[in-house]
């Protein structure tokens, strides 16, 4: 079957001793990645396009009825086919009202084999289960893969989704960083793109809808497949622990100011205030300074990510955990500031949609999730919904995310029949 | 003054835009300390010799006195006067019952300017004084200059010796790699040196004694120049806190195994332990995997630094500290392991010398070191003591490190008189 036969053309891109994957935007098992995509799209004649943004866009056009501005249609379908220009105006027009789906292939360091990949590989395979069942799009029905999802290499997570609906300045876009210092506007050149085109895309935007299928990532769905309510408000704030550098043999344990100290509790107290909020709370980043091991440390930069079903939540978490950073700092004689470096309000996605969604499924699980996704950013443009499929064990981030064979065929199956109702119709 | 004149020329070389020192081993900097050390040498009449281990010595020698021998002695000292040739086996016959004084030049990342240099400098200046005073060594008198002192850039401190001294293997130290994988043998090879010729060095120790001056690095001596009793016996540990890699936004509370927080506590609890104990304890390097913002860890390492006065205190505090680890690590599902990297037994320094400096100085305070030093190695084989100058603020290792003008020349008149008392008379 054609699922696991892409599943496995995917499998060793990127993917390091331990099992986990470093599939991170514009290095060269991105590329592979990219390479892989386009091959399958033409493998089913679909057109290729990738927009001015980063993110790859393949189409099933709609077949072109004789009447008024149809010979204008197919030559503009046939120009996408030959070339997929970026930009070219004909690909918007062509795509307005579209159904698109997909998802992402860039991971986070380390990461599971299904973030991402199981959306882009379950469309494909949902595009051949419509054409077996003798179905074809009324509607043009697009693949989507956006750059950039992750964040982990420029570190603001759905840039691509962000660049098209405006969510981001382009200079500021240009402008980000890698560990290394190369900036996006770099790295994208360097693959053959123009950096000073990126930016709001309404074409892309005049879309019917967009439906992702993701896998879940808690064990939050207790069924093969479920429909996304909402994603959780979250964001990313910024301790910094100053305190004084000193010898970790001879200085008296009265005169140090260790910024380390201050630190372990306050991670403590971000578990004490997540289960307090009925919120989730992580201390995973972590840059101390000198990290010598005979140094007491001058620094200590944390970053915590608080997520809750509520915004009241999620800043209580925060304020609770702040205050907590705050007396320890003192204790120490340390000082504590605090960065709010992102924040995300709640997505609620569009309430016809998904209920449009659960009748065609049969009412399946209908729940919210933690984690952002490109859909979360679409939604404030285009109705928007997204499909969920069964994660046994809740790990994701991580090389034993996992889904089994079985749900993956539903997701495939879920996923077609709702392209077929929204597109095909 | 000569001293302010050192001091000043020596200031510039390796320094940060924050102030902080970055003196690594056989880089630029190293090399500008290398010549400045030479050209103070030559300027003195003093003979300087590099000696194969990368360390150098700048020798005062005894005048020539009628009588047998005495054509061949001046023979060898006008030859290393010359060149000063490594590995020369006249320069250890000419040494053989010298005095030696000095400390090193290198310096950990951001260090501060006092760490070091104050005894290279303290003892070019010292011998200015005896000058001033009108006597002449009747044994010969040497400043030494230690290689990698610090550890900074091949990890093991007190390199150059540990080489001399035979306690490091000449195999193992040429094997050393720096952070970017270069070895320590390629790394001296790069300056000229043979790093086939490092190793023991029995000449350097038929030296009759060592007195190192050093900056005191805590807040422990009230005067401005104390005797070191010994130094506390050390170690480093390393805790392996491995946990399961997962999503922050979507892992429930009660799913997550984060090593993160057995991490904290163990923080905390070194800490505490180290009161109990009246050690010092400090955990200043951690690395964690995969270190990113929205990803629960899936392992923590962090390095435990412990010393006390007693080898019982220092192994009670690391057991303490294991102790709370390991309930830590259960609660959270995570498992922890302990590696004991290295622990270096206490120094008692050479209890006759140390009564002959403290009476030369006028029974000055006695203390011991939580610090590791070139004299804590040569201890082992040559009647060795340590002067030490006072640190008002108790900051060591930092840019903030000092020590008072006054101070300092309190040092050179110290380290004179106990230079004169045990090569002079």
């Amino acid at each position: 079957m054609a699922f696991e036969e892409m599943w496995e053309a995917l499998r060793p891109i990127g993917r390091g001793d331990g099992g986990g994957y470093r599939r991170f935007s514009w290095t060269a098992a991105d590329r592979e990645c990219r390479d892989w995509f386009a091959q399958e799209a033409r493998s089913r004649g679909l057109a290729l396009d990738q927009d001015r943004n980063g993110n790859l866009l393949a189409w099933w056009d709609v077949e072109p009825e004789p009447g008024p501005g149809a010979a204008d249609m197919v030559a503009g379908a046939a120009s996408i086919a030959a070339g997929g220009i970026t930009g070219d105006p004909m690909a918007g027009r062509m795509r307005r009202d579209a159904v698109l789906t997909g998802s992402h292939l860039d991971s986070v360091p380390d990461g599971g084999a299904y973030d991402g990949p199981l959306g882009v590989v379950s469309a494909l395979a949902a595009i051949d289960l419509l054409r077996e069942r003798g179905v074809s799009p009324r509607r043009p029905l697009g693949v989507a893969v956006f750059a950039e999802e992750e964040g982990a290499r420029f570190g603001v997570a759905c840039l691509g989704s962000r660049l098209v609906t405006g969510a981001i300045d382009p200079a500021r876009a240009r402008g980000l960083r890698d560990a290394d210092g190369v900036t996006w506007a770099a790295a994208m050149e360097a693959q053959g793109y123009d950096p000073e085109l990126i930016g709001p895309d309404p074409d892309l935007l005049s879309i019917n809808c967009y439906v992702e299928l993701h896998v879940e990532q808690g064990r939050a769905l207790n069924a093969p497949v479920g429909v996304a309510s909402a994603i959780w408000p979250h964001g990313r704030w910024r301790f910094d622990f100053t305190g004084e550098g000193n010898h970790a043999g001879t200085t008296l344990l009265g005169d140090r100011r260790d910024p380390m100290l201050p630190f372990a509790r306050t991670v403590l107290a971000a578990r004490d205030a997540a289960e307090h909020n009925d919120a989730v709370a992580t201390m995973g980043k972590v840059r101390i300074t000198p990290n010598g091991v005979n140094a007491i440390p001058s620094s200590v930069q944390a970053w915590l990510d608080a997520r809750a079903p509520s915004e009241a939540a999620v800043r209580a978490t925060v304020a609770r955990t702040l205050s907590a950073a705050e007396e320890a700092a003192g204790w120490d004689g340390v000082e504590v500031a605090l960065t709010e470096e992102s924040y995300t309000e709640v997505v609620e996605f569009h309430t016809a949609l998904r209920d449009r969604l659960a009748k065609t499924l049969g009412d399946p699980p209908v729940l919210p999730t933690g984690a952002g996704h490109d859909a979360g950013i679409l939604s404030a443009h285009v109705p928007t919904a997204m499909l969920f499929v069964r994660n046994p064990t809740g790990v994701s981030h991580a090389p034993s995310e996992y889904a089994s064979p079985e749900d993956c065929h539903a997701g495939v199956v879920a996923l077609a029949d709702v392209l077929e109702e929204l597109a095909c119709r």
